[in-house]
């Protein structure tokens, strides 16, 4: 996705295939964290019709995927467990602008800057994974992160001047970048 | 359902049949908040297999029915709009122990005994809504209601000693009852 500022270094692609199932783990909980931010959107904006309506569907879709992860771990015998949160989305979110607004176009674009990120680690997972089934698992993920990032970039051209949209994507592309820029030690989707 | 102690009072009915519109949009309300609070369980508790499977379940058709109800309120053309809360989820919340295990326990049966209550007052709603396509919606509804009941009632059951969890839901469904004795002056599904 040629919104991201810079591509995913080969030291994470080293570090996600050597430890697989801590990156399963870690996807189980992206899904339902972003899940959760789709849903606190929805609680924030709930007049917003079609803010409300595109991302009903994106929280029921990251729930299925939330379910289709976990099958994954049960599986490979991964118990459910919870995990630290690298700083990835912490930095993200705290380029979020208290004022309204910019709250609102920020925290859809950063959703969606997440999404393009994911589509892109999808990606790789499903290039370099050597287990062909997991592989394909990561492959069947990729046209869903893309398409959520597709609808947080059309909610943000809904209700802000596409000029400004387009301007601040790219402030925070830019910073999206400069977080993944050192390899966090442990391994996560977002490390 | 037999677990609640007292039935909805007919004021109830007349105060939630003569204000439907407001009943609509406040359900569509009651649906984004019944996943929210599956989906922050499961947060609070992502190493318990069960509940976090069980929840992920709920949460995915309350945003169903989220959805639905919101296709009833296009189609009468009632706008989405923050509504007020009646003092109902608020005082049931703080019946909840803030120490662990009990938080849990009355977590699990407080959305349980929310489910009984809706379960209940949907069925009036299907009863007595003169207008028959929605009474007929209300009544597709219950089935759920029931069933999510009995997933927080097996949820309190796994985790808990079975003497324990009928002692504290007598307990919280006698509260459940009081703060539905006063008829709340607006309108909602659980005024």
């Amino acid at each position: 996705m040629n919104i991201l500022k810079q591509p995913t270094s080969y030291t994470w692609v080293e570090q996600a295939i050597t430890n697989i199932d801590t990156i399963l783990l870690d996807h189980s909980h992206c899904e339902r964290k972003a899940a959760g931010v789709a849903l606190n959107l929805m609680f924030r904006y709930p007049s917003n019709t079609k803010l409300v309506r595109d991302l009903t569907a994106i929280a029921r879709e990251e729930l299925e995927h939330f379910e289709l992860v976990n099958q994954w771990l049960e599986r490979r015998g991964i118990p459910l467990a919870p995990l630290s949160s690298p700083p990835y989305a912490a930095g993200l979110k705290a380029t979020i602008r208290p004022a309204e607004p910019n709250r609102l176009l920020d925290s859809l674009l950063i959703s969606g800057l997440i999404e393009a990120r994911s589509h892109e680690r999808l990606g790789l997972l499903a290039t370099h994974c050597p287990d062909p089934e997991l592989a394909e698992f990561y492959h069947s993920l990729m046209a869903s992160e893309a398409r959520h990032f597709g609808i947080y970039w059309v909610l943000a051209d809904t209700y802000f001047d596409r000029d400004i949209v387009k301007m601040r994507l790219d402030e925070l592309a830019i910073k999206e970048s400069e977080l993944l820029s050192t390899l966090h030690p442990e391994p996560r989707i977002h490390s």
